[in-house]
């Protein structure tokens, strides 16, 4: 301590001194708000702990099975949710009609390999990539070329013409965010189809987007190009992935049939999901908290996005029940189609553009429903810092990593309008072992983790609600 | 910047400025010697990533089946231990043998509601306490009472003679750290035996120490006390604990059967197992790193605590396989019995003050192999300041919550002579689901999640060894 003495002769820079070290503890400390915060966040922790309903709501939204875009079961998920929210006491449930891309799998999707000459006969696994052609009735039937990237196959010029072009680059396992290692191996995927009619191939089989080795294939979006043909693609998991390498590197030719019979039908009626939280000072401003309730016909979705979206609707209700009175709208959207299309996240920002309705901020949950790390921050820096300032408030549950980063699909349409984004990061080292795929099911998602994040989400909101 | 024509006028307050920033800045960013020690630990979490062996000695270890104390899978156990080591390349391995109690769980156990009113005759889904003595051969068959605490029981006085007492206050799923919500619960678990004893009880049935609600029973640790009659002891699943709860509300008497087989044998000869990376410059000095090589003879402890020691092994080999040498000796050490005697820590501590051997700290992975948070430091003040000051190092990959906490049970007799204790946390929301259960399986842990456990593990180890 300085004591009194001092100050005359030292006063200005006594005074400095004082400055300095108060910004300093408050940077420390998180924002001079916070104490009062905290409390609120603790009561909404607690709240979400012990009388939480963001599981129960997840196991009623999966036990309809998955919900591809434009399925029947999309449809009852959009009714399941309107039903929730009006249940919840949400103010002006509403849909949002939009018409969404309608991918159907087909009854049968298969892959061999054919007369290898030291197996024989080998079944693969795989599932067809969302938005993919059939295969004629009887198949492809060609030999495989594998590839770690589009140069190489580029390289490979005429010898590709004709073949099964085997993309099996794997996701980076030495990447600690799972994000990144998933970003450098997706293009595959993506333009993987593409890429095999530029060279002349006839189909693309690509290794699944996991770490995990096992037996599960992965799907996931994937897209044509009017310029080229269209070709057949189809996921294979990860161990038929490294078989059909390592018998590459034996046998000369290796012969794959590849069967998939999907079909694309005219665009289906939808809607997203709208419920409120009506602001009690400035109601006509407005927060979007939000997930996608479409998921990838695997498994049933329950991490990729029932999570987010029982996450978003529990923030809601945990703010009220915590008889908060946020002074501005919170908004719950359940965004339809982010999986194949983002009509859903499309439609909502054009209304918001066409109604110039004022949008303060949207927050999404779309990384899993695992224990809360922090934020990713899309912004403007002024918005930014304030928003990574209030670090403090979440630090007691371990969700104070507020980053400038990624806010979410469905959001990154108002964020073109310069909508502040913001999206919850989960601990997610074990995201892509579900993701896409038959695994992604309840049984994963722990109750206690998803509660957490959701309390985190509501915190949030309020935060922007009261500071923004 | 201050300029250097400020320097002559306040000199000696502009050094106290400095100095001021200086500290504050370095608590903020941690200890000076960072930067360098931060590119250590990348090196050695992206080779855990990339490379790490945990899981696969963990498949391998779990593999054996359960290892409680005296039991041959628990010899495997320490022989595996022992060759995982040599194979590794690990100095002077040994076996420190230790005498274990030797407790069977026996063929039988099971309970059963028999003739309620409303329901008939109802399964119960039960199992013995560790520990536990036997029921006479048929069983005890008496009326059930409920209690949520020893004081109710008290109370009851002898209304409660003659009874089973039913010890069902849940553990709190409001509390966000879930060791703390165990430890309001456990006493029942722990105590009572003796305290249904007191009142003249004739067997304990405890609920299970878990916030799930279902149909699995979680055993653990029980005690006698000579003064009192000893009776049998069981947990019963969450889900059985709130349907007897219910019939005891709407009928005045519900009987339940309870039979257990359980016998407690001699002690059995067992062992921990030890293993060295020497230090390169004083090789007499060590840090300990280890978990506990037992476990309960539900599920295969993959988590409990399977998962810490492969993590402590894996931590060993990542500071080798990264090329680093500690000036100071890193011993892996395996502890036997922690679940049920804690011989194993007892035995090593004695070790250590009978050789008066320089002991640096003891550094302990037993709260499940889920992604790493931080770190528990039991010391002195000045050693945990220090300790903590390395948080930086960690902030990467988000294990720099390092605050004081504990360290391990069985580093706790080291504890006791002074040696500096320090246990890795994990994320454990999830660990009490599994924690001594049948759903304690390697399906439970995550790879990447188990190796960042290592990592973090070998990363303190070296900061131990070079800092402290």
């Amino acid at each position: 301590m300085l004591t009194r003495s001092a100050l005359p002769r030292y006063g200005l820079l006594v005074l400095f001194v004082f400055l300095l070290l108060n910004t300093s503890s408050a940077q420390n400390q998180s924002a001079p708000a916070t104490p009062a915060y905290e409390e609120v966040a603790k009561q909404v922790v607690n709240a979400s702990l012990k009388d939480g309903r963001a599981y129960e709501m997840l196991q009623a939204l999966t036990s309809l099975g998955p919900r591809l875009s434009g399925s029947p079961q999309a449809a009852a998920a959009v009714e399941l949710t309107r039903q929730i929210m009006e249940q919840n006491g949400f103010a002006h449930v509403r849909l949002q009609p939009v018409m969404v891309p309608h991918w159907v799998r087909g009854p049968v999707e298969e892959a061999a390999i054919i007369n290898s000459a030291t197996l024989g006969s080998v079944p693969l696994t795989v599932c067809a990539l969302g938005g993919s052609i059939a295969t004629p009735p009887g198949g492809v039937v060609a030999e495989i070329v594998e590839v770690k990237s589009f140069q190489q196959l580029q390289m490979l010029g005429k010898k590709a013409a004709g073949k099964i072009i085997f993309f099996n680059r794997p996701m980076d396992p030495g990447l600690l965010d799972t994000f990144a290692s998933y970003g450098g191996a997706v293009e595959q995927r993506g333009d993987g189809a593409v890429e095999a009619a530029k060279v002349g191939g006839v189909a693309a089989l690509v290794r699944s987007m996991t770490t995990q080795l096992d037996d599960v294939p992965h799907t996931g979006s994937m897209h044509y190009d009017d310029k080229v043909a269209k070709l057949p693609a189809a996921a294979i998991s990860t161990l038929d992935a490294n078989l059909l390498s390592q018998l590459l590197q034996q046998e000369a030719k290796v012969t794959v049939r590849l069967r998939l019979t999907c079909e694309t039908w005219p665009d289906a009626p939808s809607a997203n999901v709208l419920g409120e939280l009506v602001g009690s000072e400035k109601p006509e401003e407005i927060i979007v908290i939000g997930g996608h309730l479409d998921s990838w016909d695997k498994g049933t979705g329950a991490h990729d996005d029932g999570a987010g979206c029982v996450q978003a609707i529990e923030a809601v209700r945990l703010l009220s029940v915590c008889g908060l009175k946020p002074k501005r709208t919170i908004r719950a959207v359940m965004f339809m189609n982010e999986e194949n299309g983002l009509r859903g996240g499309e439609a909502y920002a054009r209304e918001v553009a066409e109604q110039k309705t004022r949008h303060i901020a949207a927050l999404e949950s779309d990384r899993g429903g695992f224990a809360p790390c922090g934020f990713g921050v899309m912004a403007d820096s002024l918005t930014t810092r304030k928003i990574l300032s209030w670090h403090g408030v979440f630090a007691f549950f371990g969700a104070d990593r507020i980053l400038p980063g990624f806010g979410g699909v469905d959001i990154l349409p108002l964020s073109r309008q310069g909508i502040p984004v913001i999206g919850l990061v989960p601990e997610a080292q074990r995201y892509f072992d579900y993701h896409h795929s038959d695994n992604d099911t309840i049984d994963k998602v722990n109750d206690r983790e998803l509660e957490l994040g959701a309390a985190a989400m509501g915190i949030m909101a309020y935060l922007i609600s009261e500071e923004l």
